[in-house]
């Protein structure tokens, strides 16, 4: 299969297909007619596994654009702070390079370099001007998920019935402005924004690192691209895993913020004003520093102030190597209780164990999990109170085709219709699980835990239907870190699954069914690190740390 | 009509009447045989309307028990903090005058005042042995809403159905039972715990300063209570209004907090999981400062480590005489353009306006209010999200008739059954009002906002039907206090409303027709003091100062 055959887009009537392809057409047009890659590499046959090398090695890439994309965000705003670069030269180089990654990844939905260079030129001359920079993220390229709306620029709630060109900013995105961030892109996300995988009327988004692999979802297309340094910073949103499956899929950084907390007042859904598990919205990145540069700008605006419905918080890092008054307490939690992960995983999880176990700067200890099947179950219930009513109506208003994974979303015995008692009974079953789980995790005495994100490394594109991993903590409301290990899937030393062990649930069997050691070649190993409601401060400080003991 | 004629009892099949009345007759027999009021007092008719010198008059109190209550409760304290005063002789002193209330009012559910004092006792040898206090609230009596569980002791969800004794402390009498708090007695609500009245199977708790009028609700029997000097501290809940509404008709000081800042995980209640507008508890007490002292102390023991659901906050008042860079800006509020207030509320904003435009202190404006009338009917709406069933279905379980309050807030066409996504739309049309007030409310420049808590002082019975002045800051989450003025409605100076004026509503057309100038007599004049959401410490520091200027 060629990588034009791996990016199939959703289906829909002839109708559908019409808009479909003009949508995708309109996106191709963007981008620049000198950037485009050798026909034979996107439909030669066999299709590169791993294309993050490509931009590198294609030649469209100056050596000076090369070494502009491999920096993380908070060098280049230190060194357009500095005068080291200009807004321009670097908006150039990630909108050149985002270019390449959309050829080979599908991972856009919206290209207007030209209205970031206007903005960029904009930013040099009042540093210029003023001396100063215009706010902590001057001039920094930041990619913006689909649903988050730009103005001027297309936007969609997860269906072709639901695509538009944007009237106006959201908060999220005016205050990124006013801090000094440039758009350039949007980025591509499944149909629904409800899977761990990525395919739209635009395509289906391929992981850079293996294209026979997701690079996860919702958040799939800025996962992508970041991933294929196409941009240093993307905006994501998690509901169930959407910045942290695609974040541990493609070796990136990625906070789910505690809900309520950043601003996302107008991001673009089809179930508005359902609240049974909120979503949250945070950075994509590579670097760890770098999530705290986003989040601490985003904070230093006070978008409470704006958006009533958030809480004020400010973002403080405790020091855990000497204000901590203790040892940090990691608890390690190997697995769910409900599916098993995958060998590379449980390799990184080895590892983690014998590193933190011998290390003097934390206290290791096991994490007990509470009940993570009952709060799947629940959160399944919750994300679909109406049945999939809505869902449907979305596709048969654009003639859509429901894909397997919007399928699978709405499928019972979880999902089903409910009326307004009903809806209450469920809300009061979810807030006394969040106070069980609450009450357990206190008396497992750890400050955070450290566990899979997934149960392994990416899945084959279709596969991804147990995100137990990582919606178990949006159903709590906890926040959570991805980082990579550096560790990455090797079929020689992630040898097959006994075949004699017994699964633990249904679930368990089908994860099982989908390992086989050749499969996942390549693709990096993550873990996830959670702390409790509204702990993003010590979430952020323990990954560090964490991730310092781990690769020390 | 005699006192115990007023205080008639909600009513309903035999099967009803025999539990019900077995209930009253407990609370009756739960009071000292030394404590009886003469029958002619209960029975005579005219009843008196004043009924708050009785304590006082009834010759059943020792000088020492009424210099104990006419005590606040950071006075008393502070004196058995410095052992001026025991725990002993407190609870005692309250419990009796308690039990006096309860025979003019119809206040209590519940009386135990031999546990308070064996309580009490163990806390005088606390202090005795180790030679400080177990709290900061140390021996201070305190009234519990009957829907507010203690272990052991009676309580309800607003039905005879839901009435049982219940098996443990929730969260907030556990923590209040830490902080050195004594409990005596529980206190009436009305059926469905949704009126600005208190009729339950248990009686119609009257308003002590005339009780031809209601105490207001739901937590009128806290007000009552509060009201006769039966307890220096209550604790209620408020949804609606619900502390604000009797606190404004008792002439007492009361605070809904910001909401998911206090515990109240484990109240009783009939719509578990309803959480269109979340309700929200706090202290009902008769000084500003015993506000500032209940709240900081809850506080202190950090409930958000506890209950998950709750926002981790501290109380910080800020210092508006000196250390707030400007003076505050106080939008005054004459009406909300829905109802028109009564002349004694009347009279009271007008004196507001002229002593504070007077005043150095702040800066007066006028604040405009934003679609009041329609922020009702989304709270009327989301209050009854199934259009009542649940409620019909608790009455029918207890064989309980319905009151015409409960009727009326079930009625269309607010109120009407939701399916799942008319709940979401709803939701969603909440969430964009909330945004549209913060918007306006931004726009209008002020810190706070002063305004009436009600179209008058306290109504005649079953007449409230208009909460429209407390139950928008629900709505919107904005907490808000509630103090006397000092000036009571006075048939003299507040006379009839003019006839020519059109009304401005069918509300404001009922509510004038309620105005009758002898009808009030008597009855405090409160009012009301806003700010936006977790502002909690601006409000309380706000209150004070604008009482301070009224006052002066």
């Amino acid at each position: 299969m060629s990588l034009v055959d791996k990016m199939q887009p959703a289906t829909g009537s002839p109708a559908f297909e019409a808009t479909a392809s003009a949508l995708r057409a309109r996106v191709k047009s963007q981008l620049p007619a000198s950037l485009m890659l050798p026909a034979t590499l996107l439909t030669g046959i066999p299709a590169p596994l791993n294309v993050t090398t490509i931009p590198g090695s294609c030649g469209l890439l100056t050596p000076a654009e090369l070494a502009i994309t491999a920096l993380d965000a908070t060098a280049l705003c230190e060194k357009m702070a500095a005068r080291e670069l200009s807004a321009v030269e670097v908006v150039s180089a990630f909108g050149k390079r985002a270019a390449i990654a959309h050829q080979v990844t599908a991972c856009l939905t919206d290209f207007f370099l030209d209205e970031g260079i206007a903005r960029a030129k904009e930013l040099d001359e009042y540093l210029e001007r003023e001396g100063k920079v215009i706010g902590p993220l001057h001039g920094l390229p930041i990619s913006i998920k689909d649903h988050i709306p730009i103005k001027g620029h297309w936007g969609s709630g997860g269906f072709l019935s639901n695509t538009e060109i944007s009237k106006d900013d959201c908060d999220m995105t005016r205050i990124l402005r006013e801090l000094g961030a440039v758009f350039y892109v949007k980025t591509n996300q499944p149909q629904t924004i409800m899977h761990l995988e990525s395919q739209s009327c635009y395509g289906r988004t391929l992981n850079p690192h293996n294209t026979d692999l997701t690079p996860g979802g919702s958040s799939g297309g800025e996962a992508a691209l970041i991933a294929m340094k196409g941009s240093p910073m993307g905006i994501g949103t998690d509901g169930g895993g959407s910045i942290r499956a695609p974040c541990a899929h493609c070796g990136l950084y990625g906070i789910r913020p505690t809900c309520k907390t950043m601003p996302m007042d107008g991001y673009l859904n089809s179930q508005d004003g359902a609240d049974g598990v909120l979503p949250s919205t945070g950075p994509m990145c590579s670097s760890a520093r770098d999530m705290r540069l986003l989040l601490s700008a985003i904070l230093s605006a006070r978008p409470a102030s704006l958006d009533p419905s958030l809480y004020p918080v400010r973002l403080i890092l405790p020091d855990l190597r000497s204000g901590f008054g203790r040892k940090l307490r990691v608890g390690l939690m190997m697995h769910d209780g409900v599916v098993f992960p995958h060998p590379p995983m449980l390799r990184a999880l080895m590892l983690a164990k014998e590193k933190l176990a011998t290390s003097d700067a934390v206290e290791l200890m096991d994490y007990v999990p509470y009940e993570h099947d009952q709060g799947y179950s629940i959160a399944r219930e919750l994300y679909y109170e109406d049945g999939g009513k809505t869902l449907r109506r979305m596709l048969a208003d654009g003639e859509e085709n429901i894909l397997p994974l919007s399928e699978w979303v709405i499928s019972p015995p979880y999902v089903k219709d409910h009326d307004a008692t009903a809806i209450w009974e469920l809300h009061a079953r979810r807030e006394r699980f969040r106070r069980a789980y609450s009450d357990h995790w206190r008396s497992q005495g750890c400050d955070v835990v450290l566990c899979p994100p997934f149960p392994g490394v990416a899945a084959r594109h279709d596969t991804s239907t147990y995100w137990g991993y990582t919606a178990i903590w949006n159903l709590v409301d906890y926040p959570g870190v991805v980082f990579p290990t550096g560790l990455t899937a090797e079929p020689s030393i992630d040898i097959a699954m006994e075949d004699s062990v017994v699964s633990i649930s249904d679930a368990d069997a089908y994860n099982r069914s989908l390992y086989e050691p050749t499969a996942f070649a390549g693709a990096p190993v993550s873990l996830q690190v959670i702390a409790r409601r509204f702990e993003d401060g010590l979430v952020l400080a323990a990954q560090e740390l964490i991730e310092s003991i781990l690769k020390g």
